[in-house]
C-alpha cells in the first residue's frame, strides 16, 4: 500500500512535469470554476500523456474562431484537424466516411422536411445535434448560439473540417470504453426512422453485452474480436473494431454491402469486399453454414421488400403524379405521407431488423406497418384519388399492373385460404379453447 | 498468488484429462477458426465438467441432420433430446411448456397473417426468429437456410424434438446468470403485441433489479428467492424460479392463472393452484394484504377490460358480419384491423401492464388506446359501414345494446359531466393558472 | 481479515442492542414470513441506526389505520408525516412540491378522461400508481383495496398527509444510490405523454450515467456535482442534488424556469431564479458560453412551438367552437383528440427532447408529429367540420388569420421552394446515386 502511494505520488509529479505552463494557468482557475470537465480529463490518458486544456485549446490569432482568453489565444471547438494532429490515421478515416459528411444533408440541399415542415429553431435543436451544423463566427469572435453548442457527426468546423471526434469520445474523458458502448452509438441512430439501438437491445448481441459487459476489456487499447473479447459484439465490433485479419477503422461504411437506407435497397459499392470484411468478423464466434445461412435469409428478405412493397409503392405514387392525380408537389397529398413513412420509418425498421438479427423490429414494427399501410392506407387512398381526379381508369391501371395476377397479393383479391382459416380455428379450439372469429 | 497460479495449473490439467480425445481434436482447429466460440465455452460449467464439443454435436450416421466433418459424425443442432442426456428434468418440463409449442403456431395452423400479408421470408427473419421454425435438412445433409439459422424458442429439431435451450441458455457459455436476466426474456416479450420487457423495466421490480443486480447472486446455482437474493423480482424469479416452497420449473405456464393473450380474457385452466404458487413467490417479500389487495386491482381491472371493450368490440364485429355488413374474411375491412389491434395490441399492453405492475402500460400504451380505438375508430367505422351497406338499423341495434343505458358508456352519448368540467377548469387556473378549453 | 470479522461480529452486536424489544418481537416472526424484506432492510440505514420494523409502523390507537397486530398497535401505511419525525427536512420540501399534488389531479377535480373514457378499475391500477391514491381505510381498520396498494407519489394518506416517501425511496432497503437512479424517476416520467426516461436515456448525460456509473459514488451522503462525481448528471443532479453552490432539495420544482407541460409553455413563478439555480448546476461541467448557448436554443425552440403550432391549434378549435362547428363537450369531436394528442403527447415529446438533449424526440417524436397533425390532420379535418356544419367562410376566415401570409405556413399553400428541390435531387444523386421522387 505504502509501496502504491508511493509509485502515485511520484506518477502525479511526473504528469506534472508533462504539463505545459499553459495548462497549469488554466487549471488555476478552471479547477474551481469547471470542476466536473477538469476531473474528466484527470482520469483521461490525455492527461497521462501530458496533453491538457491548452493543446487542443490553443489556436492561432488568424484562426476563424480564435479569442482572447485572459491572455491566451484559444478557439472553444476542438476540431478534428486539431484532433488529427496526434491521431492522424483516425481523423483520416474519419474525414472519408459518411459520418463526416452527415451535415451535408441538412446544410446544404436537403433539409427541406424538417425546415420547412418544421423550422429552423427545430432544426437548431434537433436535426442538427445529430447531422452537425455550419458553426458560425460572431464579428467579435464568438460562436453564433443558433449553430453551437453542437457534437453532430458532421459539424462543418470554423476551420473547415467535417466532423466532431467528441460525438463519440465524450470530452473531456475521452475514454474508450465509452466510445465502444452501444449507447453512444444510440444517441442518433435510434427511433422511428433508423433503430439499431432499439434492434441491437432485441438481439442476442445487445443482451449478451449487457450480461457481459464486466469480461469484456471494453477499455483495452488493443481489442480484437475473438481474442480479448468474445462473449458479445457491440456496433464498434461489426462496423469499426479489429479482428484478427483486419484492423480497426473509423470509416464506418466500410463493411455495409447492403444500402438499407434508401426507398429501395441496393447493393452498395464494392460490396463483395465489403461484404467479407462483414464475414470475417461474424466469423470470430460463427461458423462458415450459420454466417451463409443468415445472409441468405437477410438478402432473400431484403428482395422481398423492395420486389412486394417498395417498388411496387414507388411506381405507384410515380404514376400518380405523371397521370395527375397527384400533384408533382411533396408532402402535399395524403400518399406523399403515406409513401414516405413506408419506407423511410416502417422498411428502414424491417430491413435493420433483419440485418441485425431484431425479430420484433422485423416484423412488428417493420414489415407489419409496411404491409398493413400498403393493403390499408396506399391501395384505398390512390383508388379515391383517381375517384376524386375523375380517372378511376388509372387506379384500375395500377391493380392490373402490380396487384392482380401477382401470387404475393392474391389474398387481398381473393382473401385468405378458406382451407388454412378452418385449420387454424381448429388449432386455437384445441389449444387454447379459444373461439377465433 | 503463486498458490492462485499453482491451483490454476492444476485445474486445468484436471480439466483436460476430463476433456475427451473427439473433443479435443475439434479444439485443434476451432480454437483457431471460431476462437470466439472456443472461449465462451471456456467459461462455461460444461468446461469444468469435461462436457466438449463432440460431447454435445456427435451424431448417429442414421440422424436425419448427421454429417461427416473430418471423419467425425456430427450435426449442427444440439436439440433439446440432445441436452435431455444430462438435463433430464429440465427437457422435460420445457417439452411439456408452452414455449415447446411456439413453433405450432406459425408452422402447422397460423401465421396466415406473416405468410400472406408478409411474406415467407418475413417469416423467415421474424417470426420464426422468436416462435422457432421446422427445421429442414437438404438431401446432403446440410439444413435449409429457410429454416436454418434458427434458435426459436419452439423450433421443431430434425430428430422430432421441440424447442431449442439455446433460445435462453446461450451458446457456448450456457450461462445461470445470463439466462436469468429480463433481458433473455425481451429477445421475444417485447414490442406493441406483449411488451413484457417494457413493463418490466417501468416496473418496481425492475427499477430494483437495475440497482441491486451484483447483489443478486444471479449465479448461483441455488437461486432461492427471499433466501439467495431479496432485492428484485426478475421475470424467471416469478415464472420460473425456486421459493422456499417450491422448485424450480422450466415449465412457464405454472403460475399463471390468468389468460392475458387472448381477445377476451378468462382463467386458466387450474387456476386457483397457479394463482397460489403465484402468490407464494410474492410473499418473498410481500406481506398478505398487499398481495391480495394486488390481485383484487388486477381481477377488477381484467373483468372491466373484458366487459367494458373486449366483448362489445368482439360481438359488434361479429354481429356486423352475421348482417352481412362486412364480409367474414379477414383483414379486408377497415374493423378487421380495428378489432385486431385493439385486444392483440392494446388491449395486451394494458392487461400486462396491469399484471406487473406498469402504470404507463396499462394506461397511455393500454386502455387509453383501446378506449380511444373504440369510441373513435370502431363506433364510426361500424356507423359508416352499416350505412354503406344500406342497413343503418344494424347500428342502431348495435348503440341500443351496447351503449344506450350502459353507465360506463354514458359520457359518449351525453358528454362529460358540467360540473366536474367546471370544476376541472377551476382547478387547473389554481394551481397552474392555466386556462383549460 | 481476522480483525474484520472481529469488527464485524462487534457491529452486529452494537446493532442489535440498538433494535428495539418490540422489532425485535416483529422479526422473530418476519424472518421467516417476509424473508425479503426484513433482508432488505438489514442492508439499510435504518438498521445500521437501530431504526426497525415498530419504529416506522407503530400507531396510535385513534390513528385511522390502526390496527391490532399480535398486541402491537401498528399501520399499513408509513406515511411522510411518519418519516419526517427523522427526516424533517426533507418532508417538508416534498410537502411543499409539485410531487405531494400529484393526487389531486385525479382524486379531486381531474381525471375526467381517466374515469370516464376509461374507468375506475384502469384509474387504480394505472393513472393512481404515479399519481397517487386517496387510500380509504375500511371500517374494520383494513385498506381498501381499491385505494391500496398504492405508492403514487402524490398519495393521500390515512393521516391526512401526502405523498409518499417510498416512491422513490424504496423499502425496505431505502437505498440513496437506488433513489438517484434515473430508472428511479421513469418510473412515472416515461411514455407518449412525459418520456424523460427516454429522452435521457438519448442524451449524452443517459450515455455517460451508463457508461461511469461506477465511478460515480452514488451511495455517498455527500454527493455534490463536480466534486463527488463528474462523470454524468443524472436526473436528480439536475432537479434535487446539491452542487458546491446550493443544497438539495425534495422540492423538485425549484430549477425549472419553462412549465413545458401546458398546452402553450410560459415561463414559471420567479423563473429568473429557478433558471439561475439549474445554470448552477451546468456549470459543474459546462462553462458559460456552453450554458448560455444551450438556453437560447432552448428558449428559441419553445417559443418556435408556441407560436407556430400550439397557439395556433389552440385559437382555431377555440374558434370551431364559438362558431358552432363543434360542441363544447371534450372529446366528441375528431379535432378534440388531434389538440389534445398534439400539446400533451407530441408537443411535449418535443419540448422534453429539446430541454433534455434527446433530438430523436424533439424532432421526429416530437416537432414533426406536432408539424405532420397540425397540416394533415388538424386543417382538413377543420375544413370538413366546417363544410359539414355548412360554414366553409370559417375555415376561410382560419387560412386567412393563420396561414395565409404566415412565412412559416407558406410551404403548406405554395409548395416547397423548386429550387431547393432541384439541387436536394441532385444532392441524392451524386451521394447516394439514388433517384428522388
Amino acid at each position: 500500500m505504502l509501496t502504491a502511494l508511493l509509485f502515485c505520488g511520484a506518477f502525479t509529479a511526473v504528469a506534472k512535469d508533462r504539463i505545459s505552463k499553459q495548462t497549469a494557468e488554466c487549471l488555476e482557475c478552471h479547477s474551481s470554476t469547471t470542476t466536473g470537465i477538469v476531473k474528466q480529463w484527470e482520469k483521461s490518458a490525455h492527461w497521462s500523456s501530458g496533453v491538457g486544456c491548452y493543446e487542443c485549446h490553443k489556436a492561432e490569432k488568424t484562426d476563424a474562431d480564435a479569442m482572447d482568453h485572459y491572455g491566451f489565444t484559444v478557439a472553444i471547438i476542438v476540431s478534428p484537424r486539431d484532433c488529427g494532429q496526434c491521431h492522424a490515421k483516425e481523423t483520416a478515416e474519419q474525414e472519408a466516411s459518411h459520418h463526416a459528411k452527415a451535415g451535408d444533408i441538412l446544410n446544404t440541399k436537403d433539409g427541406i422536411l424538417g425546415q420547412t415542415v418544421g423550422g429552423e429553431p427545430a432544426v437548431a435543436v434537433a436535426c442538427r445535434q445529430c447531422h452537425g451544423s455550419i458553426v458560425k463566427v460572431n464579428a467579435d469572435g464568438t460562436l453564433d448560439t443558433g449553430t453551437w453548442p453542437n457534437t453532430g457527426i458532421g459539424r462543418v468546423n470554423p476551420d473547415g473540417s467535417k466532423g466532431t471526434c467528441s460525438a463519440c469520445h465524450t470530452r473531456h474523458r475521452f475514454s474508450k470504453e465509452q466510445a465502444r458502448q452501444p449507447e453512444t452509438c444510440g444517441k442518433c441512430h435510434l427511433g422511428p426512422d433508423h433503430p439499431q439501438k432499439e434492434v441491437y437491445e432485441e438481439s442476442k448481441h445487445g443482451i449478451l453485452y449487457r450480461a457481459f459487459k464486466d469480461d469484456m476489456n471494453m477499455d483495452k487499447s488493443k481489442w480484437v474480436s475473438g481474442e480479448d473479447y468474445f462473449d458479445a459484439a457491440t456496433c464498434a465490433t461489426c462496423h469499426m473494431s479489429a479482428t484478427r485479419n483486419q484492423g480497426v477503422t473509423h470509416d464506418v461504411g466500410t463493411r455495409l454491402s447492403w444500402d438499407l437506407r434508401a426507398p429501395v435497397s441496393k447493393r452498395t459499392a464494392n460490396s463483395p469486399e465489403k461484404l467479407k470484411a462483414m464475414k470475417d468478423v461474424c466469423s470470430s464466434c460463427h461458423a462458415g453454414p450459420f454466417v451463409d445461412g443468415f445472409y441468405k435469409q437477410l438478402d432473400e428478405f431484403v428482395e422481398f421488400y423492395n420486389n412486394k412493397f417498395a417498388i411496387p409503392a414507388r411506381e405507384i405514387r410515380a404514376l400518380l403524379i405523371k397521370e395527375g392525380v397527384l400533384t408533382k408537389a411533396n408532402f402535399d397529398d395524403k400518399i406523399d405521407w403515406i409513401y414516405w413513412e413506408l419506407w423511410h420509418h416502417e422498411g428502414r425498421r424491417a430491413r435493420h431488423g433483419a440485418a441485425m438479427s431484431g425479430p420484433d423490429y422485423a416484423w412488428w414494427h417493420g414489415i407489419y406497418e409496411v404491409a398493413k399501410h400498403f393493403y390499408t392506407e396506399l391501395l384505398p387512398e390512390a383508388k379515391e384519388a383517381c375517384e376524386k381526379a375523375g380517372k378511376p381508369e388509372v387506379y384500375k391501371q395500377i391493380i392490373a399492373k402490380y396487384i392482380d395476377g401477382r401470387k404475393e397479393h392474391e389474398w387481398y383479391t381473393k382473401g385468405f385460404d378458406k382451407k388454412r382459416i378452418q385449420e387454424m380455428k381448429k388449432y386455437y379450439q384445441e389449444r387454447y379453447q379459444q373461439k377465433v372469429d
